[in-house]
């Protein structure tokens, strides 16, 4: 199955049909997956309010994106309660640890990357829910996953507005190519294992 | 100052006076303070979630608690803004760290331990701000903290109910006696700095 969805802004490849195949024949797994993913995205906005308090802007906007992951946390959780999937926990993909390997250690780089890695996993959900919502033959599913979609899209449009704020534009558009560029790598061999960003 | 609230259930001793005059006199620290105790408390709840994944019961109460704590801290963050009170660090008081201290490292202790220990947190929470809500001479501050009162009392109820549900009844109001314990001892020295839990 060949994935038909519009290209993502800040991706650099989309993703390969054999990803949609995986996770069309592991629904409940990928389910799974994206509770854990709605639940890590609250943790990662709210990590950020921590280590930057005074920046009122991004306190602002990450707290609203925080309070929008955990709505969603728990709308995934709902749906995997009426369908008799246990809640457990899952070994995470290489994903995450791919990219946060690319965040700088010292400020301010620490933060602009930190921002950048956030909105590209931000696009890559926004992009994968998308072909869920298209091509789920669950009927009740793909409209669920549909719905979310405005918000991810939002989502990852906040954390490039915030990089935008807070530093040059060039040297943002410059380091989101390298850092989707180490995205797509990320995913280009792809995960044995059924996730949201396998 | 004497305070008048009545006796919360949990806390072994009162706030003393002592403290209501200290937080009365530096409102805008306190104010700040009471922003970074929403953040942390939605942290808690979230990194319980992590830690106890498959435990239906707690990622379901935790979620509603965590969402909830981010709406109180976007209101904080509100009431500071508009006071011009610019968002920033603070040194914490020692009062968590002495609680997190109580915490055992192995399980099942270490659950039973980290319910209590939140459901202190949010018992003492809910004093304090009600102090603040009776004794605040600024009439729309006073009014924001007895807007808090209900959702912190079902606070400390959740944590509770989470604790004997997953906990034989005994068990539980015998560590609850011990870290309620630790817990008064931890205020009974007033932290000279001006925080919700000095």
């Amino acid at each position: 199955m060949v994935p038909a969805s519009p290209p993502i802004r800040f991706l650099q490849s989309p993703t390969q049909p054999a990803w949609l195949d995986l996770a069309l024949a592991n629904l409940d797994e990928i389910l799974l997956d994206h509770a854990h993913c709605e639940r890590k995205a609250a943790g990662v906005a709210l990590n950020l309010i921590c280590r930057y308090p005074s920046t009122v802007p991004l306190v602002r906007s990450l707290t609203a994106i925080a309070r929008e992951e955990l709505e969603h946390f728990d709308q995934v959780n709902q749906i995997l309660l009426d369908r008799g999937i246990a809640l457990r926990p899952l070994v995470p993909p290489p994903y995450g640890a791919a990219l946060k390997a690319q965040v700088r250690r010292s400020e301010p780089d620490r933060l602009l990357d930190s921002l950048l890695v956030a909105a590209l996993i931000e696009a890559r959900s926004h992009e994968r829910l998308g072909l869920l919502g298209q091509h789920c033959p669950d009927v009740a599913l793909a409209r669920f996953y549909r719905s979310l979609m405005a918000s991810e899209a939002r989502h990852y449009g906040v954390y490039w507005v915030l990089a935008t704020t807070e530093f040059d534009r060039d040297q943002v558009e410059q380091r989101l190519e390298t850092l989707a560029q180490a995205e797509s790598e990320a995913l280009s061999p792809l995960h044995p294992q059924p996730r949201i960003h396998s």
